[in-house]
């Protein structure tokens, strides 16, 4: 980096960011802050994700590239499990000086990359040198006022369901090379929030059992899964024992997944009904309950990574 | 930081941030994302900045609560200088298990202080480990449609003006001991975004020199200072003097003074009048010109500090 030094640093990320042509966004990169619009009757939503050399990736198992695409994944994810449409996407980079231009630009050209492909042109960011190499991503999207997905609006008695598939981040990690990256459920979240009779929502990031928690404990009510009932890949057994993992775990506790796990008033659509209207496969997991938060009817020993 | 995990962190940063009660937040810390409100005819402005442990602030140096106060002045600057009123703020902190829940609880206070002090509560942020300390703020304002100040709307006869006093930050870290924090100039922001007559606009986070090269840059002219003009703080030299600091490389060069500089039309309101319509001191230093992008009228050898 030394060579391309800060100010070119931003230029070539300027370039890769593109000529943005969204009718969202009133200002790009270049000035001190970045102007978005958003519709009279929209509101904004906003979250911040940070993916940090040597604990979210590894430059010795994934390419620069992959590793920017899973950061720009997992803060995408936030906004899909808000139902809000992506508006722009701001990176906030450090790296050593010693990088190399070659290997930032990959990080860079893969935020970009997912940046696009969810509609949220990268419209800002910040770069700064440090130890870690680390990519601290801002995603920014509207939703309808009111109709934004949240947490904390399970009720006893809901039904639980999940997006796609569980457990093919962490067969990916088992075999120690990281190719594929999850998708963020934009379309299935936005579609979502469009609907009756939808409870809470949270997008899978550390993994089902973790996250179903954390929905329990914004909804202040337990869950009872069951996890014989949970949507695995196709093949996903015969994989998993090829690398000796266990196919439960990783699909409860395995993270990265990025589905959306929700909730819906007992008399609500079916697993099939809501897979024709979210346009992606729906599984019922089992139901919110009363009770002090916990997840129900999961073997113990498989929960999500922790940071501390 | 073993002790408080990071759900124990993340709680107790979402009560340091308090109940929020704005109007424009409809949804703060606790989900996956925050929600906020824009007015129907208002536009949304966004930036990301980033300190870090050993790069922008030193542990030896400052207490834990003046790096976060200074990190979130460095952030809610960028909303002055694009003329917004703050709406919130985002906290991604990234620090190593070891650091003592005291100084990173210290770090959250500082950004909460100002935030508050600038009416932009703390609305959601991320936890991470990594060898370095870091925080990246996101801050969030809104501006009037199509009002947002901006860098390259300088013309050439436009004439400068700065806000304040420049070269007290640099003053400070010479002294060899940060005790004073900048104060974004929000209100004198916003009353600048409601003038006629104003062409660019950029906030001194780089230094004087710096930052209006970015401004010529941006606006495509040359700018010539009057180096004699510049406003400096009382006793200004004499305290220079007692440090072997030179004063004008320090209002030239200092960074981190977060005034306003800005241009307007040629035959725009006096520093005298500016003075009192944006509430704060404000001084003629020089004006913008035909030709390439540079800053003429300043002894070589006065830059800015860069990154790489």
């Amino acid at each position: 980096m030394r060579d391309l030094g800060e100010f070119g640093l931003i230029e070539r990320i300027a370039r890769l960011a593109g000529g943005v042509r969204s009718r969202d966004v009133a200002l790009g990169i270049g000035d001190d802050a970045a102007v978005l619009r958003l519709a009279p009757a929209e509101e904004l939503v906003v979250t911040t994700d940070a993916a940090v050399a040597g604990v979210h990736f590894r430059f010795d198992q994934e390419t620069p590239r992959t590793a920017g695409r899973r950061a720009a994944v997992a803060c995408l994810s936030d906004l899909a499990a808000m139902g809000a449409r992506p508006l722009g996407l701001l990176l906030a980079l450090a790296l050593p000086p010693s990088r190399s231009a070659t290997s930032t630009l990959g990080l860079v050209r893969g935020v970009v990359y997912e940046a696009r492909r969810a509609g949220a042109p990268l419209v800002g960011g910040n770069v700064t040198r440090s130890r870690d190499v680390s990519l601290t991503l801002t995603a920014l999207g509207a939703v309808r006022r009111g109709r934004a997905l949240r947490r904390d609006r399970g009720r006893a008695g809901d039904r639980l369901f999940v997006t796609g598939a569980l457990g093919r981040s962490a067969l990916e990690r088992a075999r120690g090379r990281v190719r594929a990256v999850g998708v963020p459920r934009i379309a299935a979240g936005r579609r979502l929030a469009g609907l009756a009779g939808v409870g809470a929502c949270i997008d899978l990031s550390d993994g089902l059992a973790a996250d179903l928690l954390q929905l329990c404990r914004a909804s202040r009510l337990a869950a009872r899964l069951e996890v014989a009932r949970l949507p695995l890949p196709a093949g996903f057994a015969a994989a998993c024992a090829r690398v000796a993992l266990d196919p439960l775990p990783a699909a409860l506790a395995g993270g990265e997944d990025y589905e959306l796990l929700f909730s819906t008033r007992p008399r609500g659509p079916s697993a099939a009904a809501l897979t024709r209207r979210l346009g992606v496969r729906v599984t019922e997991i089992g139901r919110l309950e009363a009770g002090r938060p916990a997840v129900r009817g999961v073997p113990p020993g498989a929960l999500g990574w922790r940071h501390f």
